[in-house]
């Protein structure tokens, strides 16, 4: 499964792209951030970021993009420029028709470092171990980006793992009428 | 000037589309809501959206787009999805290279009742009566679109009017090195 994480932002928009498959180690395949210039309006700011996450869905053809969900109650400054440009990357991966999801900055740390409240250097640090990298990658916002294509490819792993046991299981004691159990 | 106002959301976007200039009333050319299905993921009610505004751009050829502001600390259940449409209406005004203009909700209220704190029924009147309407145009998202753009009209008239009494100034009475004024 290749996944197109996105740590959305105006300023610096991380992106991080991952291939892994259930049991074994991801790789990384791209990771890099976008940036906008603070001079221009938000409009504008926005077609730009546009541009940048086509090329990448271009580029690389992800078969999800996981996008980091943002809060309402975070810093009120700079969240609707972050609600937007995450607006602006769900809209381009919907227009390609590959699936959107929404991952909380809790549920990527605790994927990557075991703690929902990590803070960024673990993140980075772990990111770096996972992908067996020298040195967790720069800035802080591609390091989240790829941390949450990894925390949807082992997402993804263990929903696909539950669903081969409950197909083995259904395989293994056939459902019938007269054998309805519980499970 | 043409002016498309939009009242962003995803469950209703209002669009409303005025033409007016300078000492003149303006006139309504359009006006409609774009909705999207709640049972929908957002990112494709995004797409949705972008289609519809791309519409309204082409089929209008505004001169301007005003957009409502979005704050954060509104209601925080929708407040997102809210500054995404917002964020996508911005996007496919820019991308045709028009000019987007934000405006707060007591902004365009002040505008055309004279309270920045009016309610939605009193918006809605005085659309209807600037606008030599019947009835005031629904649902209030409609109207809400056609106060921004009115609003915008009669501003931009406003920057006009003291533009134009800047230059009379300047050009009855030329600044020159030896005449310096502090006005």
């Amino acid at each position: 499964m290749r996944v197109l994480g996105i740590d959305p932002g105006l300023t610096r928009c991380g992106l991080g792209v991952v291939e892994g498959a259930p049991g074994r180690p991801p790789a990384l395949v791209d990771v890099g951030v976008a940036r906008t210039p603070s001079e221009l309006d938000t409009a504008r700011r926005l077609v730009q970021l546009e541009t940048a996450v086509e090329e990448w869905v271009q580029r690389h053809r992800p078969e999800v993009v996981a996008v980091e969900r943002v809060f309402a109650q975070h810093n009120v400054h700079t969240v609707m420029g972050t609600a937007q440009a995450a607006g602006v990357a769900m809209l381009v991966a919907a227009r390609h028709g590959i699936p959107v999801v929404l991952h909380t900055p809790s549920e990527v740390k605790a994927a990557v470092t075991g703690s929902g409240r990590a803070d960024k250097s673990q993140v980075g640090l772990m990111v770096a171990r996972i992908l067996r990298l020298d040195e967790p990658p720069k800035p802080a916002d591609a390091a989240d980006a790829v941390a949450l294509a990894i925390a949807h490819v082992w997402r993804g792993a263990a929903i696909n793992r539950y669903a081969e046991a409950v197909a083995a299981h259904r395989t293994s004691r056939p459902r019938t009428p007269t054998s309805r159990r519980a499970s």
